[in-house]
C-alpha cells in the first residue's frame, strides 16, 4: 500500500499535455496524508535550438538574442508558477521546483537519477510538433533510459487540460 | 489526491520483471483504504508462436501439441496464482484475474481499452530475450498505443523480484 515517503519527479512544460499529466498525477498518484515530495522540473531548451544564425546566415543582433533569452526566462517562470498553482491544495506533500537547461530527454533522466526519485511522470507528446521534430519523443526516451519507473500520461482527445478523467 | 475508485490493469507473466512491477505497484500506486480494482492480466502467446512445424518441417505429433498446450495452461495458472498471492494482503481492493490469448502487445492495450481502465502497469522487458525477439518490446508498444496512462516499471539490477526499492 502506498504509505511510504516517495520522491516523484514531474516534468512540466508549457503544453496542455504536461498540465494534464500533472493534474492526473495529483489525482491518481500522490497519496493523501503521505509525506511525498513532488519535484516539478522544467527544462529550458538549449540556446542552440534557436541558433545564433537566422535563416539567411546573418547573426542575430544582441538585442534579438536578449529578447529571446527574456522570453525563455518568462516561459520558464510561467510554467513553474502554473504547475505550483495546480499543487496549491496539497497538504502534507512537499513541492520543490527546478529549472534546468538542456535537452529535456537527457536532463529529465539525469535529474531523476541524481535525485534518486522513486518515479517520474511525463506527459505523452508534451513538447509540441515543432520541438518534437528537434527533440524526438521525450516520453519514449525517458521510458527507455530512466532507471526508475516512468508513468506516461496521455491526454485524451477533447479533454480540458485541467480535468483528468478520474 | 488519490481517493477515487480506480481500475488498474497490471500485465503479469512468468518473468521476474513482471513480479517486480506488480510488487512495486502494490507498494506505490494502490492506495490504502481505496476502492481500487486491480485487474491481473496474463496473455498466453498464440499457438503459432510455437508453430505447428518443427525445425525440419515435420508436423509436431498430436501428443507433443497436447503437451505444449498443457504446459501453456500450467504456466498461465502458475502466473495468476503467484500474482494473486502477492495481492493477498490487500484489504479493500478488489482483485480480478484474466487470461487471454494473443500477442501481448495488442491484447494488453485492447483489454485496457475495453475495460476502461484508468491506468495500466507493465514491467519493462517483461517478456524475456527470446520472446522479445518475436514480440518486440511490450512496454514500448503499450506506452505508444494505449489510450490510458501507462506506468512502466523497470526492475533495478541486482534486486530481488519481490523487493521493490520503496
Amino acid at each position: 500500500m502506498a504509505t511510504k515517503e516517495r520522491k516523484i519527479l514531474v516534468a512540466v512544460d508549457e503544453s496542455e499535455e504536461s498540465t494534464y499529466a500533472l493534474s492526473w498525477c495529483l489525482k491518481n498518484v500522490v497519496t493523501e496524508n503521505s509525506k511525498d515530495t513532488l519535484v516539478l522540473l522544467y527544462v529550458k531548451p538549449p540556446h542552440t535550438v534557436y541558433s545564433a544564425l537566422d535563416g539567411t546566415g546573418y547573426l542575430f543582433s544582441q538585442e534579438i538574442l536578449a529578447t529571446m533569452d527574456k522570453y525563455r526566462k518568462d516561459v520558464a517562470e510561467t510554467v513553474i508558477q502554473k504547475a505550483k498553482m495546480l499543487c496549491k491544495d496539497l497538504q502534507d506533500v512537499k513541492v520543490e521546483t527546478r529549472v534546468e537547461i538542456g535537452d529535456p530527454r537527457d536532463v529529465i533522466c539525469d535529474v531523476g537519477e541524481k535525485m534518486c526519485v522513486d518515479m517520474m511522470v511525463v506527459g505523452s507528446h508534451g513538447y509540441g510538433l515543432i520541438k518534437r521534430a528537434f527533440l524526438g519523443s521525450v516520453s519514449n526516451h525517458c521510458a527507455q533510459n530512466s532507471k526508475c519507473p516512468v508513468l506516461i500520461v496521455k491526454k485524451p482527445k477533447n479533454t480540458a487540460a485541467n480535468s483528468p478523467r478520474t
